[in-house]
């Protein structure tokens, strides 16, 4: 097959087509602006999301639009480039087309950077008792649900029912898992106890459960354990190789041991879009696509598949579900589209370069691994807030971050503590 | 009847219940400082919400943390004070018993803050397709219908339905419609031209609709007239005199003539909190409570009702359902409760003192009434910016703010463009 599709109107400039306007699909885009190409963007929402910091929206610390901006406002200057709100049904490679509901549209190049959502393993049923955080309104359910666990506690006589309310547990110890824990032990321990009258939220148990056996697996044994510490230190209760076996909206059950819990938040699997199943190639355990050496579909070299939802090596190991990862994807698909344009036909093949790995724990608290250099603590902190501000997209973004986390800082107070929306049934409507 | 309840514990200090944290209800709290009483205040939601600057939300300019702050944390200090998160579902005043859900909580003294919500004049079909702007909820609702209009009419290749969701009608002249309207105008002209590659948003039409004679009908005739100029010039189309007799999900009749529009918005009406029936007290049209003239309940000297759920008349005029209102009267049964409690029995009359009158259209544009001192244009908004920035809550909010509003100010861009759950299916379920 040729890089072109036949028969088409000789007028028309190459089709790319790129769906998911995260960061491996964003990073494509901008790598084409000066490619003779029209591409069109497609998401599901209006906006990027820089999905580093969803966290703080979670937890109050940060607004919504702090780190969402719309992507046609991002993309706004290049001119080869239509951005259309909707949602992809199908994709034919065989025809090249992708249904936009009911529309099709025609394609010469098709990048599918569609993410990942959560998983659970099989027991979906624990989603409604322990959702995940994957989206704005996944970070608006949970911030909700953790304000109104507290104002639950406030309103009960029951101490029972009190303590249950003021008990959270996060399941999964990877990074999201790690900044929830230790952000809402800081809540509890730091920003609200002043504003209670009945219930202490200084009483709150944070417990933090992991599976395997360290929190951060991807991390450097000293540096898991170093974050076990600073968890500890923050009042986290870290539970390591025991899995969770129940969760129901009154707790969950660990082995043998129950915890009574109100909040229960889920961090702990990720399952690669649907969409990949739309693809003709095999596909991993957790749904990612298995792609050629240059990203693309076996059998189809127009077609690529990168970031969350790409199941490839790199020197021997998987390459990670990570922001960088799915950048240095972005570029590389947009340096082979042009390569074909200029009728090259050798396919050379993705590199991840690992720059390193960095999580962050709660304030002046953080781990940093720089291919081998490893830091902890106040410095490691400091690291992760400049590199996290200096890559959010966006000059008033950063800006208005920097003085929400200054103020945050000096005060311990988080400026985003509204419940917007009926947060879920449990904590709320069973006040008792 | 006295001024306490028989028979409680005399150690327990007399109960002051309010209801409501809007601006009568928290500024009754915080009057109360210094008293002698326990206070509980309750509010369905967690947040005091400065409801001047909610069209702001809706049309993406602030972000709801911006203008929203948990009502324990603006109370942290007053000791007197315990904030619930609760829905109130009766009151009881023989047996002096407020219901929040199954629970009864007692009262000495009783403030009724509950505020009011729209009303669609026995239409209430139309409430699903044009929404109002009370809560949070209902700006982020308006915010994703206006920006998921702007998307369907780039999605689509028909003219008429791109025609139909560049279409906007705001129904009601007063403050609120005119600044929807202003504001509308304002995105469609200077903020998102660039970013679109189909539609043209230069081409939304945006009409402001009046039943009655003119807009703004509160303040003086010339005012009127400067804000109806303002508003054309800023591109608005503004129909007063005639009524709207059909809204559907496509748009609306006025009088004869049909308006298709993807986007209704109304602002037409308020109704008083359904609370107010729960009350043994003469209610008006709009469902408020005809008060005694210390603000009291006839034949209840020891319950208030305050706000936009008063009905009252003062130097021969009814007081107008505004902020300032709200909180003079917040003050002025505070003040009576102190009374009450030294043991005085003399009930003055509240007495409202009307500082003047304003309302913003778009940048460089409001007019102003400030008890005869009238002016218009740029220097009505500034006068507006000021008061605005002075009276928001919180000195974090006001610096956020006032950064947002000086970029917007620089750029037309506006910083919360963000759709945050599904919008309302009309305009992004039938992109066509």
């Amino acid at each position: 097959m040729t890089d072109r599709v036949q028969g088409t109107d000789p007028s028309l400039k190459p089709q790319v087509l790129i769906i998911g306007g995260g960061f491996g699909g964003l990073w494509a885009t901008r790598a084409l602006a000066s490619a003779p190409v029209d591409i069109t963007l497609i998401d599901r929402t209006n906006h990027h999301l820089f999905q580093p910091l969803l966290y703080q929206v979670a937890t109050a610390g940060l607004s919504a639009p702090d780190i969402a901006a719309p992507l046609r406002h991002i993309l706004r200057s290049q001119r080869n480039v239509t951005v259309l709100m909707g949602e992809v049904t199908g994709i034919d490679v065989s025809k090249q087309l992708v249904m936009i509901g009911n529309e099709p549209l025609r394609y010469d190049y098709l990048i599918v950077a569609a993410g990942a959502t959560h998983a659970y393993f099989g027991n979906d049923a624990w989603q409604q008792h322990a959702p995940g955080l994957k989206t704005l309104e996944d970070a608006f359910g949970i911030r909700a649900r953790m304000l109104a666990a507290f104002e639950a506690a406030e309103r009960t006589d029951d101490p029972i029912a009190r303590a249950r309310h003021l008990r959270f547990a996060v399941i999964g110890g990877g990074p999201t898992g790690v900044e929830l824990a230790g952000t809402l032990a800081e809540i509890a321990r730091h920003t609200l106890p002043r504003e209670f009258r009945r219930a202490d939220p200084r009483r709150a148990e944070i417990h933090l459960i992991e599976a395997g056996p360290r929190v951060l697996a991807s991390m450097p044994e000293s540096l898991s354990e170093s974050a076990c510490r600073q968890l500890t230190k923050l009042g986290v209760q870290v539970h390591t190789g025991t899995p969770v076996t129940v969760i129901d909206a009154d707790g969950l059950m660990l082995g043998p041991n129950r915890i009574e819990a109100s909040t229960v938040l889920w961090a702990a699997g990720v399952a690669a879009s649907p969409l990949g199943a739309s693809l003709p190639a095999e596909r991993d355990r957790a749904g990612r696509v298995k792609v050629d050496p240059d990203l693309s579909v076996p059998g189809h070299p127009n077609v690529f598949v990168i970031g969350d939802l790409a199941s490839i090596q790199c020197d021997g190991k998987p390459v990670p579900g990570v922001a960088p990862a799915a950048k240095q994807m972005g570029r590389h698909v947009a340096a082979r589209i042009r390569q074909m344009l200029a009728g090259k036909s050798d396919r050379p093949a993705f590199r991840y370069v690992d720059f390193g790995n960095l999580a962050t724990i709660g304030r002046l608290a953080a781990v940093v691994d720089l291919r081998g250099v490893r830091f902890a603590g106040a410095s490691a902190w400091l690291f992760w807030l400049f590199a996290h501000l200096f890559f959010l997209i966006g000059f008033r973004n950063r800006l208005v971050v920097l003085i929400n986390w200054a103020i945050s800082y000096l005060t311990y107070q988080r400026a985003a503590r509204v419940i917007i929306g009926t947060p879920k049934p449990d904590p709320i409507k069973n006040p008792a």
